[in-house]
């Protein structure tokens, strides 16, 4: 693995959110978005409506139909059709939302009751599918098979991933590769599936719209590393905000992996109880930290998210300068360098 | 509602199911057919392909796709794209299931441990998103976008319908017309949409495509009411079949609906105690029983079913003669005589 080209800079680190600059450079065309994401969500069925409009108003980033409409106005494309296919992408994504909290039987998400708790997981489940559905309808309104393709491609792979990540859950022998394997489908397939969407609406030629489809598929790993990072980051439990969820859950990521590579007898057995077994003392979080603090797991895994974003950061290198194009690319920095 | 013209006819009832003859006729197409579906539930990830054939082993008897195969031999289509398309009509249906069985809680699937039951409940969520996407990656293959928009359609209705069965389950103030769009939805969509890819496929005029599709979606409907009807029926119950099921669930379907219209104030409360409020005694099926005897609601259920299977021979009349048209019309009728 190639040395990190992306030095931490530490007066960067959580300052600005270049997704919010990209968000009001292109806010008349979220506000388009938004407006076709409550239309479409639209069933003469009340509790989809009511569900529906639930998950809406939750809210979040919407990350991924913002790097949909960014890429298309990088390269120039129809922002009529982006409009379309970016509340495309944030359906699927909220189908894959709603379905992950019923298999992870969570209770909240962003500080939220998830929809589960609220409405019941069979509501979940079938609203999810509808949104799928509705999301399918849509590309077929938009009419180009190869966005059909990109975005059938992309749920398909997302759900093998979700099975995978069942598979690895409290397994301590996942290895880095089948972690890296979970995290390609799950999160990054859909950032690099939203980004090449730009590029086909453009009608660019295949190299450009490859390195932008693998800018987003290396940016959704860097992202998800880090993500990962963050839940035993002692910065963001300082902020008051949860940690710990995935050791709780048991779920194999970058910094126990890393920490297992180089256990011990003891603690290995100390991994295997807590997380492969699930049987968990008070104080097992805080030896947990100890342990990877112990092995440099969080560095290594933070060197691993940026080897990443080195490579996002050469895919988009070539794409015609622009405002969202240099924004694009802070994004890059600021995923691995955030601290909460 | 007009009369029904079909009359029941007791020396056919049970005897063949026509649907056993179209298998018979178009054995080489389903062999295709069922290797598409093997090699296209193929994962890289173990569980989705196990999970994938625990369903294929649990068999039935594909009425859907062979619904496909039988309206494009019909229309003399190409067989060839049939296979791929019926392979993904059956991929919806099984993702229907799956979370259907989940949403249900259901521990059993003809007379077979439920997905759900063997793998848990995350799987089968997954593996039935699995399928839903693939369905979609094979109409792609087959890049036709008339018949992308009848499947997602469809994928859409059906997961509304299931919502608003959840909604109207256990509310015994539930009209005939909900119990009908609840059933158009989760069980005649698909039906109309399996019919209407053959003339699709043969590049039929519309007038033929919306009658082949008409025909599905009658046939559909009374196929639900019968299959209905049977969860009550005490010929069903002599063959040792288990029988209630929607009775237990507090499920609102037409036998409960007609009784609940003629019930006096008694009867509502025991149907309110029962279904409403799911508080049940030994002996409250058998009093469902007399009192469903005693309001006609059996004849008035296989009234109305008769009066969707007299639909669906008006929609196919018009085709071109042939065994397999003759096979289609014979069906309806077998499908309001059933027995069990």
């Amino acid at each position: 693995m190639a040395q990190p080209q992306v030095k931490i800079a530490s007066d960067m680190s959580n300052k600005e959110n270049p997704i919010d600059r990209i968000s009001d450079i292109l806010a008349d065309d979220m506000t388009a978005v938004n407006a076709i994401i409550i239309s479409r969500m639209d069933s003469h069925v009340p509790l989809v409506k009511q569900l529906a409009g639930y998950l809406i108003a939750a809210g979040g980033k919407r990350i991924r139909p913002l790097l949909t409409l960014a890429t298309t106005a990088m390269f120039s494309g129809d922002m009529k059709r982006s409009h379309l296919l970016a509340s495309c992408v944030e359906f699927i994504h909220t189908a894959t939302l709603l379905h992950d909290d019923v298999v992870d039987e969570s209770d909240e998400r962003r500080g939220k009751a998830t929809a589960n708790l609220v409405f019941g997981n069979q509501a979940s489940v079938l609203v999810g599918d509808f949104l799928f559905s509705r999301s399918f309808q849509m590309m077929v309104d938009d009419g180009n098979l190869d966005i059909l393709r990109i975005l059938s491609d992309a749920s398909a792979v997302i759900a093998q991933g979700e099975v995978l990540q069942l598979t690895t859950a409290n397994n301590i022998a996942t290895s880095m590769d089948e972690y890296l394997e979970v995290i390609k489908a799950k999160t990054a397939a859909l950032f690099a599936a939203a980004c090449e969407v730009g590029p086909v609406i453009a009608d660019r030629d295949e190299t450009i719209t490859r390195n932008i489809a693998q800018f987003g598929m290396n940016l959704g790993i860097a992202f998800q590393i880090v993500d990962d990072i963050l839940d035993y980051s002692a910065t963001r439990e300082k902020l008051g905000k949860t940690i710990g969820d995935d050791f709780r859950e048991g779920k194999m990521t970058a910094p126990v992996i890393f920490a297992i590579e180089k256990a011990d007898s003891n603690e290995r057995e100390f991994w295997q109880r807590t997380l492969g077994d699930r049987d968990q003392n008070d104080d097992d979080l805080q030896k947990a930290f100890k342990l990877i603090e112990k092995h440099g797991a969080l560095k290594a895994s933070q060197k691993m998210a940026g080897h990443y974003a080195d490579m996002a950061l050469s895919n988009i290198k070539d794409a015609p300068e622009s405002e969202l194009k240099a924004l694009l690319t802070q994004l890059v920095t600021f995923t691995i360098e955030r601290e909460f």
